[in-house]
């Protein structure tokens, strides 16, 4: 089996993010030799995943007796919380979990964030090890470090930096998705060729078909390209204060869109949408080239991505909701615009600045309704 | 004002422990000054601290157009739970702190660990500003980074450590402090003069009677050595991977001996205990010099704390909460001891290791009932 491997910078320590087939099963070895301090390691999966993955990796570590319990959680981002935080923590203390245990998390972005989450905040934080195993967790999620939960107040607000010791990418496992799950996923490699690559934009959008089906070599070559890009720009600046906000490009309409159907639109049909609109709204500011908005359209149409504002959700897009972007500033609205397709543009100003400050009637001229 | 400053070496870099008579009432311009990114501060007290103390910084602040609510929760070690975490966090969001806020704790340690980890979790981290009221923090948990809460399995056993971006000390605030509150707090800096500094420690014995009634110049001087002494050991080791370790000195057997009485000890009379119990150990074993327990007694006995186990307590110290330390290495119990008074024992074998594994017979020889 050949095994690639990607080496992300962060503040507590380099870590590498290793992607092959078949990886699951060899998680003993590749963990007890890449974070050999830990005696036992307790693995995190949701209902969902836990039979498909989690227990094979349990089993793996079981093996070689560096296994503690596997523990599922209820799939589901609604269970993205601190009641289900706490309830992790209290079964892994009840099942002798200490300072010299970690953690193992096997699924999708929740199960990431939740389980990091978890990690970063046991007896002031232990290792975790990522595994992720939907598209989204792989290409964005896994790696960066941040983990957290929602609250009834909206999506992340708490939260920690954590960064993974290790992370574990087997595309073997995205042939169980469903295939609706796999489009949501390949939104975020897009915005990783949009932002950076123009060749890897193009790519992806040829290998569509292939990459909807799962095939799992084509899947590892766009995987390890986007943890390249992301591990590029976060190793530059884990805690975002500047670059790692490019990869905020699509985002703000975005989350604002998701706010707007009350978290039924899921989330890469809404980067999806934000990445189009935000890209022609560059065009009307004279920011991004001419034609880019279409050229976005046309790649995540591939994916049967949405990329038009038709529906009834559309029509009003209220300044509130793109005002509690975590980008604002003195109330003043910043956005992410690409030059053209593989390259933002940089802010105005400020040499290290990404995000552009827009007023909020260029806004409201793009993000009307559609003719 | 004097202001007298102690700089404190930490992974995110570096902060100032400020000593300063009266400098609750300046918090505004140090803030201003030290933390200048901020632009809202959240004050958190308990409901003791923060008709004293909570309430002038925040006017402080106030008046310099940098402060968002003050908020209290109920006093006391009970309300370190993650409960009271969630609910500070739900209004510091309904408050409209935001990614450029921060978070001033104002009290004993209670108040830093919540506060601090509340901050620490605010949005993956925010700015907290510890400004301790009690001499337990001021000497010992306001330095260091450590944050965390209690829950029903055992104290601190959720946190993270999130090194403040400056800490406040005015010892006027000591006066207003119970008596045998005081008390407890000087058993931490005696403990220092244990480790580190033999002169400290016999100043400290003798200066009992103004530490104890609060003076404020005598208290400046004392917590000054003692923050000094704390920041040098925590500076080489944030994370407690070696050094740090020997801060734990008194700890194993005074969390042991806090364990059993169902938390009703008192964390300074435990300490007190544990310190001369672990010298005792260590005059049995031959590391520590014949005498250094006695020494330790006459200093402990001179601010009334507890040094004989002659209570129906001290009967019987179960080993199973000596062994619940987290340094105990598989199975095996490990204690810090002293050399003599003012120096630590190194362990044998290992250039870096403080903490000596220890048979339990020997622990049962004198921990059991005294004669």
């Amino acid at each position: 089996v050949t095994v690639r491997q990607v080496d992300v910078r962060a503040g507590a320590g380099d870590y590498p993010v290793m992607v092959g087939r078949g990886l699951l099963r060899r998680t003993a070895e590749v963990v007890a030799g890449r974070v050999p301090g830990v005696r036992r390691w307790a693995v995190v999966s949701d209902s969902r995943v836990a039979p498909l993955h989690g227990r094979i990796v349990h089993s793996a570590l079981e093996a070689a007796d560096l296994a503690l319990d596997l523990l599922t959680f209820p799939a589901g981002e609604r269970n993205k919380t601190r009641t289900q935080w706490a309830d992790l923590t209290d079964r892994l203390i009840a099942a002798g979990l200490g300072r010299d245990g970690g953690v193992v998390a096997v699924g999708g972005g929740v199960t990431g964030d939740l389980a990091g989450f978890v990690a970063a905040t046991f007896m002031r934080g232990i290792p975790v090890v990522q595994v992720p195993t939907s598209v989204v967790a792989m290409v964005d999620s896994a790696v960066g470090g941040k983990t957290g939960v929602d609250t009834p107040a909206g999506k992340n607000l708490v939260g920690a930096f954590h960064p993974p010791r290790l992370v574990l990418v087997d595309p073997d496992t995205v042939g169980t998705l469903p295939r609706p799950e796999r489009a949501q996923g390949w939104a975020e490699a897009v915005k990783h060729g949009a932002i950076v690559d123009a060749a890897y934009l193009d790519g992806l959008a040829e290998r569509a078909p292939a990459l909807l089906d799962g095939d799992p070599e084509t899947v590892l070559e766009a995987v390890l390209r986007s943890i390249e890009i992301k591990a590029g720009v976060v190793g530059d600046d884990e805690r975002e204060a500047g670059r790692r906000e490019i990869l905020n490009f699509g985002h703000t309409v975005g989350h604002a869109l998701e706010a707007q159907s009350g978290y039924r639109l899921p989330h890469g049909s809404a980067v999806s949408l934000g990445m189009v609109l935000e890209a022609r709204l560059g065009e009307a500011l004279g920011v991004t080239d001419a034609g880019t908005s279409d050229h976005l359209a046309r790649a995540l149409e591939r994916f049967q991505l949405p990329t038009r504002l038709d529906g009834p959700g559309g029509a009003a897009l209220p300044d509130a909701l793109l005002l509690r972007d975590k980008k604002v500033r003195d109330g003043v609205l910043r956005i992410v615009f690409l030059a053209r397709p593989g390259e933002v543009a940089p802010a105005p100003g400020a040499p290290a600045a990404w995000a552009h400050p827009v007023d909020r009637e260029s806004v409201r001229s793009v993000l009307g309704p559609e003719p």
